[in-house]
């Protein structure tokens, strides 16, 4: 029961149950509740999560009406606790979770746009960070994180001289992100989109 | 005249018209124009522009309704000419540009989710490359492409040896999709968000 008592959340985004990530993810939370994790998944199609950035993320009234600056405005919003209810509700998951696990298709060498608006809204100013406040001294400190992604080409493809070059190349600005927020990055991958 | 008859679209990702990028975007509009360039912009928030690549992007049947896979599903598609209609006019508008430019902001050292949707759904296999037919032999060949970014932090930051890391690295994901489709990749800068 190594992890007995650890909290785990699954940040899922394919389309398909049946799929390889659904699998993995599957997986994933039968062997960590053997091991007697807690574990959570934010199945971002099934919740259809809106990954958008928009002034729709700030309840009430904002700081400037007149010109909207949506870094700006989250951050005022998360300290008034003016933040909207999905966005307050996957904070929470992050805030009680010891590790995250993305679980992804790789697209376009990235995380695909749900994914992607989950991260630009939820790992907000203020929750996940601040000027000072990043990086070595990032909110989310001591908490782990892996990225767990599959691709459509091979192996091979991603290598160093492969066409697609060096997979860790990808990888650096989605290291860069938990990197921000002080959570230690692993990854592994699949075969299979 | 040194663009005249040239064709521009401007892939637009800012929620204000005020802001830096708004600007940055007018002023190629303008500039563009004076040059006899025609420029065509689309305005992702303003257009609310769907990031999430779901069943929704197909009209009609799937090929296997029993276990969807995006990726084979918008490929056949394409074939049959049963995209959904946003993604239909995304792609003439891309078809007829001889330079793409994509404004915007960096949101966790990418594009926004808004516009990182666009990418994954307008630049579909069958439409943007094939297997074989990517990298030099992408069907976007002889098309330009910019990637024009605004940051939130200093160029101190962003360098080899500074807190975020070299800023190219950020870019290779970027210049990696562009160069799957073969377009030519360059990229400019600006200061604030």
């Amino acid at each position: 029961m190594a992890g007995l008592g650890k909290k785990v959340l699954i940040v899922y985004a394919h389309q398909e149950p049946k799929s390889f990530n659904g699998s993995l993810k599957d997986v994933a939370v039968a062997e960590l509740g053997r091991q007697g994790c807690s574990i959570t998944v934010s199945d971002l199609y099934a919740m259809d999560f809106e990954p958008r950035a928009t002034r729709n993320d700030i309840t009430g009234t904002l700081s400037n009406p007149e010109t909207f600056s949506y870094g700006v405005e989250v951050y005022e919003a998360y300290k008034k606790a003016a933040l909207s209810s999905d966005i307050v509700q996957e904070q929470k998951k992050v805030q009680e979770a010891d590790l995250v696990i993305f679980q992804f298709p790789l697209y376009w060498f990235s995380v695909p746009a749900i994914l992607k608006g989950w991260m630009d809204r939820v790992l907000c100013q203020g929750f996940a960070f601040d000027l000072p406040g990043f990086y070595d001294d990032g909110f989310l400190k001591g908490k782990s994180a892996i990225l767990s992604l599959t691709t459509g080409g091979t192996a091979e493809m991603y290598s160093k001289t492969g066409v697609s070059g060096d997979f860790r190349y990808f990888l650096w600005p989605l290291q860069g992100r938990t990197g921000t927020c002080r959570q230690g990055a692993g990854a592994r991958r699949g075969a299979a989109r």
